[in-house]
């Protein structure tokens, strides 16, 4: 919820100006601003990088595309080992230097007490838009290729590992102080996919990034794993875990709160709809999770009709929680 | 996947003269037909009548298309409690009469070691169409006004658990010998909306067809329910719960079974691979689950690719299993 987006009309501004979604990405000087926004307007204590999880596919030389009213389109999708032989591989992360100016930007602009949160797409998810070309309601595509031909979508995997573990890596080194690992559809992965597709690369770049930085704080996010969350809290070596609207309270509290600290999770509709629904639901994240290790958030991205006034009035609510 | 459908031949033949989709399922001789068929074939222990949960709106007067490449699209949009009033509520379940005499049908068609299968969409994920008024990723616009006005959708709610326990009831009647209850978008709901517009609407559906029926089977399936099965097991009053392709086994073992019979859950998406990736997988849920009470079966319907002989491969190793 601390992100930029289209519930501004500071943020509407600037991306109109700004050509496509991924130059706005790439001019760090506009990633800067739509970043340091909400920051100004709401006064975050935390920012998170503007930027998007399909930079890598991006600098792999993938064609990535954000239309109107459809979403990201990759082109030419990854079906076969040739097409993976086409990715330009060497020095990848290189290629995002605008995106680490932008945090260097940050790094200087932020006041010291506001955190900057660095982020990446965890390899599954970034995996599913290279094979699937879009967005998808069941990953299908993806999963279907990943058990037709499990070594050539590994090689896949093991490059996004490397490549995001590179740029999280040059992330901390512009002044990026927490990374969050992004993994949207892992959800949709069956038991033992959601281990070698989820856990074990996301587990590769925690160790990465930690052979660097040993004390970088990072999250992850498995999106709808379900009671996964507590395994995935346990196996990736992440010191927090992000958990999305439908986990319950009581689980988060007794299943991960214990070793790891807990990100979330109102859901942003509520957001939207406000009132006695929200601030309820509020009282009873902030009472049953409040006393572990907790980052209070939403369960999921904020949503562009989101009214300015209740993002206001929830950042009260929860700043004035035992205050 | 003891369901008919489009990976038969024989079913794209019956569907092509059919008409419209619920043309197909309101023709008692050719929704029998297609019923019919995958047993005929593949000798299956059970059959699952062929229909839609979509005919339930259709019987309360909305009006429900099915169109090619975009999937069911209803109208007008239920968005009010004005929208409520016009519905046709009284004897809804009247309404689908060829529905039960499909159901009389099979029960005379079929041999008597077959089981008989009938079914409903449960009110959440029925309730998602009507008011979303077609399929959608997160259900976001039933999630949101159900938030917004949460008196008129419990009226939905609660028109769609007496229509469909009504439903249900006629099946049984007309010789269904098990029932289920698909909650196909469960996993979208937040922790008190599950309790609420899931778990609630369902316990009462079982509790009125028990009324009438105390000893038939039925069958839940909260797709995506993650942690929130076993609570769903307990208190759904359901003999069987289905799980979906990402419950680990070991969960459904120690958190379900114990209570209730499992049934699942092979990705269909494995069963268009095939091969080893397949028999492993199946070999792997005989062996976690076949000990205590459970029903093989795919984790979500077949998809139209599926190989036939996949399909027949997957029914021998599966009836071999300790034969």
């Amino acid at each position: 919820m601390r992100q930029a987006g289209r519930y501004l009309p500071e943020y509407r501004k600037v991306r109109s100006q700004a050509g496509s979604f991924l130059n706005l990405c790439y001019s760090p000087d506009l990633a800067t601003e739509v970043t340091l926004q909400p920051i100004r307007r709401f006064g975050f204590d935390a920012s998170i990088l503007f930027s998007d999880i399909l930079v890598i596919p991006d600098a792999l030389g993938q064609k990535v595309e954000f239309r109107e009213n459809i979403g990201p389109v990759l082109s030419p999708r990854i079906r076969s080992a040739d097409d993976l032989d086409r990715l330009r591989t060497d020095e990848a992360a290189d290629r995002l230097e605008p995106v680490y100016q932008t945090v260097r930007n940050l790094a200087a602009a932020l006041p010291s007490n506001v955190t900057l949160i660095g982020f990446a797409g965890a390899p599954w998810t970034v995996a599913t838009y290279m094979v699937g070309g879009e967005g998808s309601r069941d990953q299908a595509e993806t999963r279907l290729w990943a058990y037709a031909e499990p070594q050539a979508f590994e090689r896949l995997i093991n490059l996004l590992v490397e490549t995001t573990a590179a740029y999280l890596i040059r992330q901390v080194e512009a002044g990026a102080e927490v990374l969050q690992l992004f993994d949207t559809w892992a959800g949709s992965l069956p038991e033992r996919e959601f281990e070698r597709w989820c856990i074990a690369p996301i587990a590769e770049i925690v160790k990465r990034v930690r052979a660097r930085y040993p004390a970088v704080p990072i999250i992850g996010f498995p999106r709808g794993a379900g009671q996964r969350y507590a395994e995935f809290a346990q196996r990736t070596g992440v010191n927090a875990v992000s958990i999305d609207v439908t986990v319950p309270l009581h689980f988060a509290k007794t299943e991960i709160q214990p070793g790891c600290t807990v990100q979330g999770n109102l859901d942003p509709l509520l957001l939207v709809s406000g009132g006695k629904a929200m601030t309820g639901e509020v009282d009873r994240i902030l009472h049953s999770l409040g006393e572990g290790p907790f980052i209070f958030n939403l369960g999921h991205g904020i949503v562009p009709q989101t009214p300015i006034d209740h993002v206001a009035a929830l950042v009260e609510q929860v700043k004035s929680y035992r205050g």
